[in-house]
């Protein structure tokens, strides 16, 4: 009936404390009456858990007046998974129901007649339509744009977190070797990442994608029962998240003996030129849609920018993709404490396809890579 | 970048077909002008694949008018993830999106001006209120009540799935003896189970309960790292998806050694008499609400009533809980094809709980369980 552990390192209260207090001013400065932080990141962010995702409304109540508690309302049934929670030393009331009781309608009672609310972007249909019946006076917007003012700026707790998950990655790339050899498939490269991941730390193994020869031309592809052929080029591209819930996400390019396609090497130097640029570009003032441009210049210019088919990067922390997202049309001012991949790839279809990826913090005058395995496309014995 | 696997057996054109004819129907029998359906089950259950969950929009529309072709929207880096669904046969249009484009807008135009669309009970807000924003005129209901009407009507390759994986599980639970031992946490417990529960068969594992000693009277406890002690009584409730998509679910409750408690034997004896008595109450045309009162009944008249904290039931299938919920207030009556957990339960706080739980479907005269591993409580050595 359960899913997963609800036991995880968390925050001190006081840092929960205080992003409650910045989460409700930010709901007013939106001039929103309250958030409705469904279970997931948002949650786990704001109270330490991120609770479970069942057919039975679990919801955080965020009013934006000083003068209310927070009211974390959940089934009864699933009370004792929350009994970590400081609740106390949150000033957050809990709320319990039971099968029978209509939990939307206690949500209602509580906010009174609230003109606009805002619930979490993650929140189930089943649950933002029966809210939406149940507080029928008020607008609903996404709570999304509100909390990622807070989420996208990471204090030195989720900077360390977000370092360990990426010293963590970078030791299963070092050890890519080991595993990806022509006559293997490449699932089971795969499962031999995925036991990895998690030898070196992560709590599961999110997404292992190995992506050899043409199916490296495929950005989303996962792995497969090709076998992998010497002169394959491999995208293996890895990541989960560590016990304090923060992601890693790394991608590097691989060869397996010498590249079967005359153009690989011209091409992926071209790829790791624009890689290299677009995080030597991260600095507190540029525009997120100012590095996607740095790496899409350098791509196009050389002749590839058709072939470059997706946004240079996405924010990463408690999810694996947030704000701030690393595309044209964003003109998010970048700002210390900022983290997000810088991960341009050059995708030839049928044939193969590169990508460099590391995560990137903003400082206070630049940008700092925390993934630190070599750039180079890495040839594997064959 | 990716998520999981999307390549997984599915049932053939035809069937789908069928389907989306039965789901369109069934749109326009609720005055429902199309169903907007989102990855996940609802997604599998029409067109043989869940696909992804991103902050990309990806849905399903298929339209109540037969006149209208359904269409498949989803982001242009992810199509190569959709190639194995049979589109052609299923006469659905794939249409894709690429960064930049507005999807909510697409789907709006294809749309028209509806009147009312329904959106799948687990679509992320994020994209409700996209979605609510682009088709501005029409009222947003919810896909499952209207879909539910299909999915829990089992047909015979979905009874045989179910059916397989009750059997993997029922190996799961035979093998508890060389785990369950005083001594060792739930946790290394857990961790056995976790791999025993792949090993027999399923993808993975989406839930393992292991409650001893006072964990027991939590239902939704999880794992934790207690010492399991002599005495112990435990409550073990794992289950998962095999690779069809349908899931598991059983309950069985240990002693190790003696039970401590004196009164284990007696509390036992009525929970095993109150959940023989509801499978034996399943037959079409009996209302889930009556299933629910047997056994509640049974346990009431015992002195127990307060003790047993939950639903006696909920249907499974693509998901782990769907309808039809076997609780009060439920008066929907029973048809051949359904299928649901019977899972009564009696918890003391602090002591110890014991549950038992058998997956059901019903047949044309009566009821079968599809777990057979023994219902008595189950001495293992201390």
């Amino acid at each position: 009936m359960s899913r997963r552990s609800l036991h995880t390192p968390a925050p001190d209260a006081s840092t929960l404390r205080a992003r409650l207090d910045r989460a409700r001013a930010a709901a007013a400065d939106a001039a929103t009456d309250a958030l409705l932080i469904a279970p997931g990141s948002d949650l786990r962010y704001l109270i330490g858990q991120a609770g479970g995702s069942f057919e039975r409304l679990t919801t955080l109540v965020v009013p934006a007046s000083a003068e209310a508690e927070p009211i974390l309302l959940l089934p009864k049934l699933e009370a004792p998974g929350y009994a970590d929670i400081p609740t106390d030393e949150l000033g957050v009331e809990v709320v319990t129901w039971v099968d029978g009781d209509d939990p939307y309608r206690m949500v209602a009672d509580r906010l009174g007649r609230p003109g606009r609310v805002a619930v979490s972007d993650t929140m189930a249909a089943l649950h933002v339509l029966g809210l939406r019946d149940a507080v029928s006076d008020a607008e609903q917007v996404l709570a999304g744009p509100i909390l990622r003012q807070l989420r996208m700026r990471k204090d030195a707790a989720e900077l360390a977190a977000l370092r360990k998950a990426a010293e963590a990655i970078d030791r299963v790339h070092a050890r890519m070797g080991e595993w990806l050899r022509p006559g293997r498939t490449e699932a089971e490269v795969g499962a031999d990442i995925t036991e990895a991941i998690v030898a070196e730390g992560h709590t599961h193994a999110d997404f292992v994608i190995v992506g050899s020869g043409p199916n490296g031309a495929s950005p989303h592809h996962d792995v497969s029962d090709r076998v992998i052929q010497p002169g394959d080029v491999v995208v293996v591209d890895i990541g989960g998240p560590i016990p304090e819930g923060y992601n890693s996400d790394c991608t590097r390019t691989y060869a397996v003996g010498e590249p079967r396609d005359a153009d690989v090497a011209d091409t992926y130097a071209v790829l790791q030129r624009a890689q290299a640029a677009a995080v030597r570009a991260v600095r507190p003032g540029v525009t997120a849609q100012e590095i996607d441009a740095v790496a899409r210049e350098i791509i196009t210019e050389a002749g590839f920018g058709a072939n470059f088919i997706h946004r240079t990067g996405h924010g990463i922390g408690l999810d694996v993709h947030e704000e701030p997202y690393i595309v044209a049309g964003n003109d998010l001012p970048l700002e210390p404490g900022m983290v997000f991949s810088v991960e341009p790839g050059i995708y030839h279809a049928g044939r193969w396809g590169a990508r460099i990826e590391d995560i990137v913090v903003v400082t206070t005058d630049g940008g700092e890579p925390l993934n630190r395995r070599p750039h180079e496309l890495i040839v594997l014995p064959a």
